[in-house]
């Protein structure tokens, strides 16, 4: 009965561009750090859109945005859809979006059959997947995980202002009395653009993710000595510049070195003191990101950059600090909830693919609780994070009737 | 008649540690920025020790203090000796003090001993030399020498209150009426503590300064693109922070191919965006500072670094921008002066080697209208620019002494 319908890809496009005008930015992307005032109007566009479409919105106590839509059995946990709002400093008007509005479509088009399934559905917003405005990523999911205690994560500072994660919550008014653990699901789906390059360049519709890399983040300091330019002789300068221009290099060796699977950065926060084009770098404080999709090979890396950041310090003579601030294991995702996808895909006509996530995603975390799968789009030459970040309206509305069929056979048409 | 007389080696310490309490930092340094209130102190003490010492002061149209004491032949133009008494921001209490007092010392002595000289002699405070406050460093030399123009000068602008050097000037009343560039001198002396570690570690008692560095500084800039670290593969990234490593490395490599003269730094001041640790960096801006004595190894140095920033940025696949934003020439010292200060050690049995400064001073400038030599003396551990700045009262009386006996042969004693 509910084979032959599908979304209204028209006002899920429609929806994405209306959220992309909060924190638009000059050269077409988004700018909507977690919990700034952007992302405050964000979740109040969002929640008046689930208010419009009859949903019950619950917070909990790390800001997440739960809006239920009730089922035949409302004693069985709904099967939630969603991704998150927040978004990169200047970074794309898809990555998160997609994958919250996608669920919001679903909703809205079983709305519009006057379709009640049998378990409850619920779309999701997840507060800080992106991990710029306050470390790690995916802060959110990851507490509901139980992979970070609750305290830790409310506590974490953002690198801007300083605040903490509970102070900005109760400033734009996002703390809710919800504990986060205390949520169920009975299964997960996530949507997403790919944010690489697979899907575009081989023309395939919907990738069926059905495993996503481990990757291991790393806070690295060199303390060296900061020197005048001009008087202080070559021979016994402790440049900590230099020692990271050799870790930048070593990362990108270690990636290649585990080819094709591997990947390896040096990421794009970096702090040089003390901030004076004469005097030689006295401190350098960045970050590692190391990705495999086998924990053993990560865990090679993982070695390998330990090895090479020690000798390093001892080759130009500088204080080391590097400390692992978040493992993220390999995820295999659920093989009920792929099947559901790929057999949407099947169902629809739709060109899929298997397909590793390279990304670290809320649907990772939520997978130690609950049977969980994600949905990639294609995304133009797979390029994220980024003002340019683009994506076509069919694609999205061919991932997101996807996503009704696989809701629609796990929850179970009414 | 004058070979055994000496310095007050007490009073030149006590002298420099009353002018540190002027802005006296926690950490024992000294906060004196140009032409602020702080500077109007030591100013003003500096001018009531000079009076004090029978000197008749002339202040210039940048703020010039010249303290003059007749010779026997008063037609002929002083003979100079100097430095500044503005200090870095939290800096030490010797960079550019120590020679301003101890050619106060000078004649001081001289007056103790009723030894007149036959050209007159003068103790100057020139100007903004540190160029934190306001841009660029050596400023009032600068404009002696003919490198800068007087108005452009008086127009810098203070990157704390944003006020001009001539509204700075008028504000703590040293904005004189003698145009800077009519004053002359028969020659010029100034010295310096190290700011390198030189001296210092090889026990050295006088730096007798005969060359100073030519130095070049870039901005340089690469840009990449910023993507996903983790769902980008290795291959086709354009990394810019990978650019800038192979810069930052091969610096080091074109310096110490020159050696033992050169220098190159990437310095401190570094900028990578957009700023995230899961973006790989999409640029980078930074700077580049090269020097060496022979101008002709300096341009090979040039050279090197162009073909280097355009090989990286092919292999990288990246946009590079490079521009050189200041050449200054590399300084042969005065003959005469220069073998006047090793005239003088040798007569003390003062420690003594020759040496090229490898910072910029005002005696570089002056060097470019009068006949000129510098004096070093050790500081520990080369530290300069910094509240820690340390140097021992028997070393800056040694360099104090040599500085008496050159102006001496200089000047004629009577």
């Amino acid at each position: 009965m509910t084979n032959h319908i599908r979304v209204n890809g028209e006002r899920l496009w429609d929806s994405i561009m209306e959220m992309a005008k909060i924190g638009a930015t000059a050269k077409g992307g988004s700018h909507r750090p977690t919990l700034s005032d952007e992302d405050k109007l964000a979740r109040d566009l969002f929640a008046s859109w689930c208010d419009d479409a009859g949903l019950s919105m619950t917070v909990d106590n790390m800001g997440d945005m739960f809006a239920l839509r009730a089922g035949s059995s409302n004693d069985m946990a709904p099967v939630g859809m969603g991704s998150h709002l927040d978004t990169q400093p200047y970074g794309g008007k898809f990555d998160g979006v997609f994958g919250v509005l996608a669920g919001l479509e679903v909703i809205r088009t079983l709305n519009d059959r006057n379709i009640t399934t049998v378990a409850p559905l619920e779309v999701v917003n997840w507060t800080n997947e992106e991990g710029a405005r306050f470390a790690p990523a995916m802060l959110a999911s990851g507490v509901y995980s139980g992979a970070f205690d609750l305290d830790w994560a409310q506590s974490r500072v953002a690198v801007d202002t300083g605040e903490t994660v509970l102070e900005e919550l109760k400033r734009i008014g996002y703390l809710g009395e919800q504990p986060i653990a205390a949520h169920e699901f009975s299964a997960f789906f996530e949507c997403h653009i790919e944010q690489g390059p697979i899907l575009d360049s081989g023309g395939i519709a919907v990738g069926v993710v059905n495993a996503a890399q481990g990757f291991r983040w790393y806070d690295i300091s060199f303390e060296g000595f900061a020197q005048h330019t001009g008087s202080t002789p070559m021979a016994g300068r402790r440049n900590a510049l230099l020692g990271m221009a050799r870790v930048v290099q070593a990362v990108d060796d270690i990636a290649h070195e585990h080819a094709p699977l591997a990947r390896g950065t040096v990421g794009s926060q970096v702090q040089v003191g003390p901030g004076s084009r004469n005097v030689i770098p006295g401190r350098v404080d960045f970050t590692v990101d190391l990705r495999h999709p086998s924990a053993d090979t990560l865990a090679a890396m993982d070695s390998a950059l330990r090895l090479v950041c020690q000798q390093v310090a001892d080759e130009v003579i500088l204080d080391l600090s590097l400390e692992q601030i978040s493992y993220t294991a390999p995820v295999a995702f659920d093989e009920r909830c792929v099947a559901a996808v790929k057999g949407a895909c099947e169902q629809l006509g739709a060109s899929h693919q298997y397909i590793t996530s390279g990304a670290g995603h809320d649907a990772c975390y939520v997978a130690e609780r609950c049977p969980t799968a994600m949905l990639f789009a294609p995304c133009k030459d797979g390029i994220s994070h980024h003002e340019s970040e683009s994506a076509e309206p069919e694609d999205l509305e061919a991932v997101c009737n996807a996503l009704l069929h696989a809701v629609l056979d796990v929850a179970g048409p009414a």
